[in-house]
């Protein structure tokens, strides 16, 4: 965007990432990742055999089969395993070589997963909690009119202030919303690893029917996580976004006790990682969510892994982002009638880039050492060709 | 270094910090970390308010005592939340900001730490396993000579063929050493979550001696450290070095059962994180070991959080370290006729750059936003300057 500001707001820019295959298929990916820092994970001078940038691994591969994607993956992995930014650079691309793979083999990514069917999702609104308990009232009822039967509030104040204030806001959400629509919330880590802080919310959430408290504590605190599920009966634990590869995300099933798993595949290194979570999601009997708070690519990329689960129904679904995510392609993810969305049943992702559309917001990006350009993005006019 | 090869070598380049004070005070730190990427994450553009380029949390900030590099780790954890290179450049910072404050009060950092005295370390030489069984025990041979008392054997082939053939370096490894001196191997994460693969391992291991087996998983596979833990016995399961916050090396120790849990400092968010895991090491009665494979600015860092810990005597040593890590010193931490080492007793760190030495390793680098210059690194000239 024109300007960016301190809202926790991640539609603000954007890191799209192209695959071509000699074939002359083309994949698109997103990460949800610093853009220039993750451009550098792509093309930095290797620094040893286990700190080799993401390209090392990638650029000139086959890609035939899933398997393909499951190596480079590994690829990466090891070849990188020091390059901390590596895996979400990677996330982009993996998701890409998907949607490439998709293109070529015509199929959407969830049937290649091995789903038979894709299931309806309820989309849940995220939205920002008020500055006022009234401004959080004023949204709800928004969202409630908008057609959402699930509405997500969080960030801001919450959490920062005292319990009692949290609980207006609490009590403003639940009068907007009314009785019939699900209501979440969202911590943002604010408490850290500091379990007592997270327990003194818990008798507003429990009386206002709260479905979920998302991201009370660092996406490492896993006695915090667990400690606090023990302690929170009907409102379930929920968690994940912050994973940058599966094991993260199995661990917070395993020993943080979540009830909800949410994974942003454009964030724990793509697609497969997703499946691999939503498998295990499934064989522990938690309910796998996407973290998606971007473009409608970045959508349906997350959707992919849990499409074929008709029980795990709740899917984050950006209601307020910034026109850029809007532009990103012109194809959308639209509620239906029923308040409903389907992953899409198009070849691989079924969402395209809009390249005329994001245009106006290409940012030259150029990189030397010693000299020597060893990045350079892509002028919008190289960008719309094909290879 | 001229040349960086695909050796498994972290001391083939290096990203220094010099952090400087109003006063005059400098301080030194080093990231354990890819150069090019560690700066972009200071630098970029920020994308949203807890995706902000490192910077945002340091720049102009005051320094009067530890509670302020607490507070700023705190904010570059919050504010840099989403951008994952954030904790390897920040951990480079954290250093040297322990370093100025040592230079400022004149005091060692491990004093600062609360340490009354800084206990004697056994370093033991860090060695690439050979090409053949015949070159492992050529090199412990060496090892031996050169005065030191425990030797660690890793990376190469090691796990990549056979139990018996990894068997045969084990026992050159052991022929080599003697009885006397301490085997130590390491897997470098070659098993990922394979827990056959390395019980396979164990008999060949257990018959040599062998203090530990580093790394036999990913960093985060911890049911799988855990259930290694069970069957090996007298051999203890280490790891901890890819730990990027305090978390997850807390977490090796209580979810993965790991008898050893080795920190890098320049890696895991600096000091203090180092000095939290140390502490909880002794409470649980693991033994806190550095991880350190480049210069001796990054050996005092990592020595700094168990100086003060008698009974934890391993210390890694860079015993075959490029030309580069060697140059970025004067000061060296040297065996002594006893083969112990000691963490300095000088202000900070106690080791100083040695700005001359360096001069001829400076790599230009520069980093263009829309034709706006971002980042410039230093000409030697700059350099020399104090502020």
């Amino acid at each position: 965007m024109p300007e960016v500001t301190l809202e926790a707001d991640g539609s603000q820019d954007a890191l799209l990432v192209r695959v071509a295959s000699d074939e002359g298929n083309v994949g698109w990916g997103e990460c949800e990742a610093s853009p220039l820092t993750s451009i550098a994970a792509f093309v930095t001078p290797k620094s040893h055999g286990v700190c080799q940038p993401v390209s090392a691994s990638v650029i000139g591969e086959n890609l035939v089969g899933i398997s393909d994607i499951e190596r480079m993956s590994l690829n990466v992995g090891r070849n990188s395993m020091d390059l901390l930014q590596a895996a979400h650079t990677w996330s982009g691309i993996e998701i890409a070589l998907w949607d490439l793979l998709g293109q070529k083999l015509q199929e959407p990514i969830w049937r290649l997963l091995g789903y038979p069917k894709n299931f309806p999702k309820t989309p849940y609104a995220s939205l920002l909690i008020g500055q006022t308990p009234e401004l959080t009232y004023e949204s709800a009822k928004k969202a409630v009119s908008a057609g959402f039967k699930a509405v997500k509030f969080g960030w801001g104040s919450y959490g920062t202030g005292s319990a009692g204030a949290d609980a207006e806001h609490i009590v403003a959400a639940r009068d907007g919303l009314g009785e019939e629509t699900e209501l979440l919330i969202d911590a943002g880590q604010i408490w850290g690893s500091n379990v007592e802080a997270a327990l003194q919310r818990l008798p507003a959430l429990k009386r206002a029917r709260v479905t979920w408290l998302e991201e009370p504590f660092f996406a490492d605190a896993y006695s915090a996580h667990a400690t606090l599920a023990s302690h929170s009966g009907s409102v379930g634990i929920a968690g994940g976004e912050g994973a940058h590869n599966p094991h993260m995300a199995l661990n917070l099933i395993d020993y943080g006790k979540v009830s909800f798993i949410q994974v942003d595949s454009a964030r724990i290194g793509g697609i497969s990682p997703s499946k691999l979570v939503a498998d295990h999601a499934v064989s522990r009997g938690v309910t796998f969510v996407n973290h998606t708070f971007t473009s409608h690519l970045a959508l349906s990329a997350s959707m992919q892994a849990f499409a074929g689960l008709g029980d795990h129904r709740l899917c984050e679904y950006p209601a307020q982002p910034k026109q850029l995510a809007l532009d990103i392609s012109k194809e959308k993810i639209n509620i239906d009638a029923n308040g409903e969305i389907f992953t899409p049943n198009e070849p691989g992702l079924g969402i395209t880039v809009d390249l005329e559309g994001i245009k106006t917001y290409l940012q030259k990006v150029e990189i030397f050492v010693q000299g020597e350009k060893i990045f350079e993005s892509k002028e919008p006019s190289d960008f719309v060709k094909c290879t």
